[in-house]
């Protein structure tokens, strides 16, 4: 394509973009529904907010927030069916904990509690279930928080995938957090606290459906020491944060775009990646942008602060490669462009589906 | 069996219920260990809890209780697995809310907000699950709870049936409230308010198993207006209050009287039963004691306040037939016995599994 169509071409997609909210118009539920990318976005828009119609809700932040008694309180909830429950790196139950503290954490809330609530299969062996609840135990622990509540179901062979797992964290608002996934600024640099990619690629290798071996661990962890370094860093100048989970980097970037109405422009050779997984991703055909990351953040700081906050953020174990991958633009208004080595530009969009399914 | 031996039987059966917590010895989780008998008091006292091993959790209430910047928190989640997922009376919807609702009422906590988490079986059909999010708004409207934050994930055909929901639930403990699952004294009116075994029934009769056609409809609906009702009228004297759910009746005061280590005299003439479950349980050869209810309650009130907890109860929509089923005593410390029609008394012991699996 010469210069001139791309241009055009470009700008098509810009004014869909702008579009009004995602209608939703299948007949049936598709595992494209589920994976983050622009199905999720429609069913999410276009059929349970309609249908549920919380202010909370419609504002879409990881975490709804709540005022009692004069504290504001985050909550958030989340379901686990990551297939297989065991990769290399981490578990179901340390999922079912980080992902939900980060959520919390994401939000700018001090993560207090849990709750934890199993669908167990039929036939699911008891040392399995055992592996998983002191997973959850231990990651509790490493996160502080405590798990105060659950509930356990179980339901015939066939009817689970040997476990299901859904966490509800609780969390109190910490004083320097103005954070709103409506907060981004043209301006912003665009954060992200390390390397990308390597929960979904570990999981996927697990699943040995591939002959490809690597060694790739999940980067499961809790974001709460590197939200709170960027709140001790940046206060009010930390405008955003979101944890690049289902869908990627590229979808956590194409969301806040869109919610706040301006443009997100990412230097491709900037993003932190592993050798190996660069390598996974180029034989998969996978770009590792929209691969998930259970233990990685994307953050938006005014330029004033932002050197200062990179650098609390590289001082906190797990985020020592810790980049400015990009920065904040008023146009194109919603979405987000990568600038590739080359020099050139190109879109960088919701995917319809993903590539790899129930990977949390 | 003559007297003497039935009063030796009973004596072992007594012995036995007095003994150490469960220990969980399965090889593999079974459909009982999700049936809220004998067996998920194995999987939650020989494997969950000491894997976990948190106070809150160890006290086994219906809600963990946390305490916030001077606040009393409570906060609860349930999964519900109910088939099918629409039966007479309600939906999983309905009980997504009503039930984590329930869990706070009882736990004598206003209900503040919901958080929703989905697994969608793919070829799920898109008006069923907009029929399922109206039922949740429609409760949650009906209950006083804002809905503020959600999931949704979508797992392969075959490996969920139609939908799984988890709510979980915050709470504000209501400073009339001073209950405790160890709370019950001799003398203790046991109060239940309402017919028993309706929602168990409904589920059951709706899977078109049995040729069986009754006007059954499930009893699910919020309780904090009678939790409310309870607190307002017995204050302090009020000394537990536990929703009757998996496991029925029989189940919540057999959990009571172990953590208690008191007795439950129940008088089986005393228990509200409208005549169509009657007929269904005797045809089906099923106690409904053991039936799940997702609307009723057992309370434990002090005899000095009793009475006009009874009346204020009745005067509550949904507990108009509350009536006193029995009576807390010091013997048998444990253990629930039932005064049958005839003068007798048979121990009510807790079920090893549940002859209604998946109900909620």
């Amino acid at each position: 394509m010469s210069a001139a169509p791309r241009e055009r071409r470009m700008r098509e997609i810009i004014s869909v973009a702008r579009a009004k909210p995602a209608r939703f118009r299948d007949e049936r539920i598709t595992m494209a529904h589920g994976a983050g990318g622009k199905s999720s976005q429609s069913l999410i828009e276009g059929l349970l907010l309609p249908a549920l119609g919380d202010e909370q809700l419609a504002a879409l932040g990881d975490a709804g927030l709540i005022d009692v008694a004069g504290s504001s309180l985050a909550l958030t909830s989340d379901s686990f069916v990551v297939r297989p429950i065991r990769f290399p790196g981490g578990s179901i139950g340390d999922l079912a904990v980080n992902g939900t503290v980060n959520d919390l954490a994401v939000s700018g809330a001090r993560p207090l509690a849990l709750t934890l609530s199993l669908v167990l299969e039929e036939g699911l062996l008891a040392s399995d279930l055992q592996a998983e609840i002191e997973a959850v135990a231990r990651a509790a622990q490493v996160a502080g928080v405590r798990v105060i509540s659950g509930d356990t179901k179980v339901v015939e062979r066939g009817h689970a995938d040997q476990m299901y797992a859904c966490t509800t964290g609780l969390g109190i608002l910490d004083e320097r957090a103005a954070l709103s996934p409506a907060g981004l600024v043209p301006g912003d640099w665009i954060i992200l606290s390390g390397a990308i990619a390597e929960h979904g690629m570990a999981v996927m290798l697990a699943r040995e459906e591939f002959a490809l071996e690597a060694e790739i661990l999940s980067d499961t962890r809790s974001l709460w020491p590197a939200a709170d370094a960027l709140l001790a860093a940046a206060g009010a100048d930390l405008h955003c944060m979101r944890d690049a989970t289902r869908g990627g980097v590229a979808s956590a970037l194409n969301e806040l775009a869109r919610s706040s109405g301006v443009g997100a422009i990412v230097s491709e050779a900037d993003v932190p990646l592993a050798p190996a997984v660069a390598g996974a991703s180029e034989l998969l055909g996978i770009d590792p942008m929209y691969v998930a990351n259970e233990g990685k953040l994307v953050a938006f700081v005014a330029p004033e602060s932002a050197p200062a906050a990179l650098a609390a953020l590289r001082a906190v174990p797990g985020s020592e490669r810790a980049a400015q991958i990009g920065v904040v633009a008023a146009e194109p208004a919603g979405m987000v462009l990568v600038e590739t080595g080359f020099g050139g530009r190109r879109v960088m969009d919701l995917l319809a589906g993903d590539p790899l399914p129930r990977i949390c």
